[in-house]
């Protein structure tokens, strides 16, 4: 293994030191002490090098290398932040392989003294995951427009935050103007098993599945639970986990994991062994290639949820949030990866993915490239996720070739 | 009205204003702040009028009128604590009268200048709820040998913070003595509608029913809402929902409210709404005037739990907890209490409570009375708990009568 591979991956596994939970994952949600700890440790990693780094007004962070002055940057990142309990590569494996990317690039530049057509940063997007503040892939959407920046600053954690009190909190709601992008890079893990299965080292995202969210809120009625009647009670708790099922079993109309559905956020109020619950707050998640497919759901448990508040004297109500229409990566950039790779006889394969990433907010802006290493099993936002060190240094080959091209002016004729 | 009933409701009234709620409730946790607020109250009325306020080592608070030193006392009272959320009745409506039946007798001894054969006391017993510190009715529990003490000290929170902790936060970890108590009275709001729709404005409780909880964890495997194959998820969430519609269900195969069931209270882990929940950490609670109909309940509800594990690949474990027989109140307490109604005029009903009360725990030491007053639609544990200002008052007189026959010996010969 070459040095820098091998200062590539010290430098991956000391990521996982920081918010390191008791089972080998990472603890650091977005706007925490321990996200600050990390954007800490890049920022200086970055001004070590030389490579200024600036601080945009939703926390996104550029480490740059501005060979020409005013020329547009070829951007190449991901995350630092995490999910609760999570694991240690999702995100955090974009952004150190991009730093890695930016120095070598760079060493090659101040060698030869030849400036490349475009200028290269290496970026941390701001809270990617969603977890402590809703919803996820924040600082690339505001980036790109996908969202509103005064909206977002303003939306709240579960205790009352803001966005924009956790940044400044932790010294990172930046002024620094955002770099001006001229097409994007980013390498992730699969989160999934297709490329473990077929032995295949580097998938390339050609498109995301439509996915939506329904925030649901039931109200019953706070009473004793020793005290009231079987018969007078309006329990949110009891319809409340009937919708949990109703959300589960939905996939059941569907060909197998066509549709992919969940409940992974629910708030008890006022969450009393002794009281019946007044309210529960929870938030479902509807996946699938085929948007009529997810539509088809959607109508189906609005039904189901109105049946539902009627037997149990409870009202329930939905709102659409977060809805994300499928996004279609630029057959250029698909071209370019395949070429590349081929003539370094590496195997690739086209790849949907399920899951939401920055690239994804990227791709409706400027031609962007998203790849997947293989991930051990397909577990991911657990402790467990995994992924080898030999298909962490192919993918971060794999990166930097990308970039290269792209420094050269690959899809921007 | 008498002067002293209208002292009387505007202390009462003047409670629900420590930690009021938005809609006309109260929320004082035991140990928080605005429960050291109410105790902070209640101990400057009692000093104020000459009453010496102890504090114990549990956070009891005995407010003493020693008129014949060495003498046990006879103490009447409830709980200033209350649920998160609640209603303004329930715990503070039985101390606020203690302490006006208190004032009414000390001022009939120091004008007559006759001692009578007990000294009294009111009480202030921490923490009969049971929310923020599992299980409820500890400060009486560990009064009467029925809980250890320090195990009770070391109960934590949700967040960690133990009840000594949590009492010497607020000021309220005594050293002070226990006082000698030689009978115990109690009123309370019903929490039914029995003596609300029979017109009756006094009930005597003649024994509490059988209730346990069943502590119960989920243990599934955290992974990607998105990324997961719906075949491949150990979802925690989904596997606990079920168990809280067994939990509800259960009672459909006894008779109407011959058994009551609840889930009250539920934690999810990690509770992110892109992350599949590894672990749900649930209370349930069984109730019945019958040992052998909870306790066939727990059995089905065990065996259902075990198939449930199975199907979902999930663990499963389940502990009893706070398991409490039923308590019969002493007859003699039952007989005093219609003897001295009759003499009033007052009708009276014996009435089992499904609830439990400090009153049940003093039950087991000394003899004790539990009076219960109409609580309009017989909600509780909630904002809009009500009883009318006559109905308390009617109380306020019962509980005298009652108190000054204790003081006088009654029940102790």
């Amino acid at each position: 293994m070459s040095l820098s591979a091998q200062d590539f991956l010290t430098d991956f596994h000391h990521t996982a030191t920081i918010g390191a939970t008791a089972n080998g994952g990472v603890d650091r949600q977005a706007g925490t002490a321990k996200d600050g700890e990390i954007r800490s440790w890049f920022r200086d990693w970055g001004t070590e090098r030389g490579y200024p780094v600036r601080v945009d007004s939703i926390g996104n962070m550029f480490m740059l290398a501005e060979w020409t002055p005013g020329v547009p940057f070829v951007l190449v990142g991901s995350h630092l932040d995490s999910q609760p309990l999570a694991g240690r590569f999702d995100g955090a494996y974009g952004v150190v392989a991009a730093m890695h990317v930016l120095r070598e690039i760079d060493a090659e530049v101040q060698a030869s003294g030849e400036k490349p057509s475009y200028n290269l940063g290496v970026v941390n997007w701001f809270n990617e995951e969603g977890a402590r503040f809703a919803p996820s892939i924040m600082g690339s959407s505001v980036f790109v427009g996908l969202m509103n920046e005064q909206d977002t600053l303003s939306v709240s954690d579960s205790s009352g935050t803001r966005v924009g009190e956790a940044l400044e909190g932790i010294g990172f709601l930046g002024t620094d103007p955002r770099p001006e992008v001229a097409t994007y890079a980013e390498i992730h893990i699969e989160q999934g098993r297709i490329l473990e299965r077929e032995g295949i080292p580097l998938g390339t995202v050609d498109r995301s599945w439509y996915t939506q969210k329904l925030d649901i809120e039931v109200l019953g009625e706070q009473s004793h639970t020793g005290a009231t009647s079987m018969a007078d009670r309006r329990d949110a708790l009891v319809a409340a986990s009937k919708i949990v099922v109703m959300v589960n079993e939905v996939t059941e109309d569907f060909e197998e994991d066509t549709l992919l559905s969940s409940v992974g956020q629910m708030h008890i109020e006022p969450n009393s062994p002794i009281v019946v619950p007044r309210r529960v707050h929870l938030v479902a998640d509807l996946r699938s290639d085929s948007q009529e497919i997810v539509q088809a759901a959607r109508a189906t448990l609005l039904e189901k949820f109105d049946v539902l508040a009627a037997d149990h004297r409870v009202e329930v109500n939905v709102e659409d949030f977060d809805v994300r229409p499928p996004r279609h990566f630029q057959e250029s950039g698909l071209e370019l990866v395949e070429k590349l790779m081929a003539d370094k006889g590496l195997d690739t394969r086209r790849i949907r993915t399920r899951a939401g990433h920055d690239a994804v907010a990227l791709s409706t802006q400027v031609p962007s490239v998203l790849l997947f290493v293989p991930s051990v099993d397909g577990v991911s936002h657990c402790e467990r996720e995994f992924t080898e060190d030999e298909d962490l240094v192919t993918g971060l080959d794999a990166l930097t070739e990308v970039a290269r091209a792209l420094v050269d002016g690959a899809l921007q004729d």
